[in-house]
């Protein structure tokens, strides 16, 4: 099956019943998020599974117009967002270059830029370049904000990830050994070396690119439950002879951030 | 009240009544209308906010495609002409770059252009870089074509604006006294100052620039019943404190020229 | 008539019945059609017609969605697939740009970028810079891809056309005289001379350019039932006041191209 949304078992608390409205008015950060409603979140994406395989044309959101305005162009989160929408019976209006193209290059602010825009739609899924935009789109916009990534805000560095992992009492160790670890996890976790931090360094690019890569090998040591997951897009961090194994989620993982958006878009637009 | 459609009160004439086909096949420029026709679309674009606030999901324009063919990008107006045919339950066909990208750059007249265009879409709304383009448009096509701006075209310079006024019989005079005017008047209408005019001469710009700034000195004196109106983007000449007052209106403005655009767009292409 | 669609007489195969599954998965080139489906499919083109023209807001392709993956822009390939889709109900994801703005420019395989797109939508419309990429792409995908150019593989030389026409056993003759061919054939099918095969060697290239013009001479030449075509965009080679002749079939030519694309969609998505 696709979505492991019944692996953790949540009691409907009344907040969560149908109906009801959304506790959150914007999607900024993952810190937003406490498990109870990441649970019934995804039993939600798992409706919207649903609806996206069994009855094609939604009625869900028909009526709704939701404006993608990407300050950097990133066109897979574009049609994740975009497809999420239509799959519901919404519309779009797309900006994929609002940084070129729109106002904002005649030095209009990024907030008189959501005024003007909450006036055309009923949501704004944003992307923008630097770090606490989507906050400040989301203080100043009467309707939802969704960040699809606001610079570095994003993408949170190992040292954040080491700090987020210890407040909240998970317990954890780096290594130097991928064999090791792989035959011990259940989730393989890949991510691309990404180029464009190294700078001019090419050559420190160039080492850690090769270093760790999931390959048979390295399938050859997992256990039979566990999974390689990989945002995507991905280089050659993962060999495509992976693909084949059942273990290989990485394309499940796009399709579910489809039914993740589904369910997104749903419940700040029409509540549980 | 968002709209101040009430203000001037019109007999409806007969050629305004509901069914009827729409005196004007295109929009090209101000001149096209005159007061009566413009009340009555006024009246019009009061209905068309109603359907926005209330009935989310209309089905006037149902079936009808409107291409949007942009010369060169312009974000703000491209969104708000999407947005007005989208909330009519619409759909549209969207080319941002067409100087770039069509084939235009091939060399192809903007007359083949068109007549390829209008086979594709029931309406036409263009941005054009060269003057008259809009005009040529519409002489070609043989489906509405609305002008979203033909270069200069559609910004006449100050002297065309003070010709107007005389032509129409409109007394005005010039001040180099922000204050004094603003005490006066019932609309004190800010613009940008446009960098792109000036060319290399920055310094002239930056003095042009800094001189006449709405802020809350201005508002001090400005009679009560008066509006703040600018076209956006703004950069600072007029400060964002003035937003909180009730008397600026342009964020309101940009709000009511989507209504203006689903007016016409269902003029257009349906009638009164 | 705009479309020449009874002009061949086929019996209805069994093949070909209404309710059936297409034949073909993927449209990836001319030489997958032989004579008897091309004839149904412009039986089936010629009742898209009928759908554009009669009934706005046509629901066949309902619920559907076409992803347009253009890794080159060709804004009047995309516009007219996009308008067929929207004239079926269906709805569309765009991206114009998607070498330089996707993906692609992290190094993500073209396989890679189809599984993910894949995910989103329900049809993909491609063109691409490398030739054989739409094979590559429908080979790959689990739904079906059409080809909408990818590079030289869609733009077979002259040699190629001989080879072709002798393989098929057309007989033909090359001559020089625009005139003698004029008056005797059915068909005069001019081309662009595209400037951007001849590099650096402008002189070659306005040589060929003004060589054969076809013009009021010509069509005077022309026999009563000919027709001239042209897959636009055009430059010079066909003089403005041939399109006012009956016999200028290319802007025709252009609107037939919508009801094929309304037909292929159909059929690949639909069934016949």
């Amino acid at each position: 099956d696709r979505i492991q949304c019944c692996a953790v078992q949540v009691e409907k608390a009344p907040s969560f019943s149908v109906g009801k409205k959304f506790q959150l008015d914007d999607i900024i950060e993952a810190q937003q998020f406490d498990r109870d409603t990441l649970s019934a979140i995804f039993e939600v994406a798992c409706e919207m599974e649903k609806i996206e395989k069994n009855s094609p044309g939604s009625q869900v959101l028909k009526g709704y117009l939701m404006a993608t305005l990407f300050y950097e162009p990133s066109t897979r989160t574009r049609l994740s967002f975009e497809s999420a929408m239509k799959r519901l019976g919404g519309e779009v209006l797309t900006t994929e270059n609002a940084r070129e193209f729109s106002s904002a290059a005649k030095g209009e602010t990024l907030e008189d830029t959501i005024r003007t825009i909450e006036g055309y739609s009923d949501i704004i899924v944003m992307r923008h370049f630097e770090s606490g935009a989507a906050k400040r789109a989301a203080f100043t916009a009467s309707i939802p904000v969704i960040n699809a990534g606001d610079g570095p805000g994003q993408h949170p560095s190992q040292d954040d990830i080491k700090d987020y992992l210890t407040s909240k009492g998970v317990e954890w160790e780096e290594s130097a050994d991928l064999m090791e670890v792989a035959s011990k996890c259940d989730v393989v976790y890949q991510t691309r070396i990404q180029r464009e931090r190294f700078g001019e360094r090419t050559d420190i690019y160039e080492e850690a690119r090769g270093k760790y890569i999931v390959d048979q090998n390295v399938l050859d040591v997992m256990q039979k439950h566990a999974v390689v997951m990989h945002p995507l897009p991905r280089l050659d961090e993962i060999t495509v002879d992976v693909d084949r194994d059942p273990r290989a989620a990485y394309f499940r993982q796009a399709k579910n951030g489809l039914y993740i958006r589904m369910a997104l878009l749903k419940l700040l637009l029409v509540g549980w």
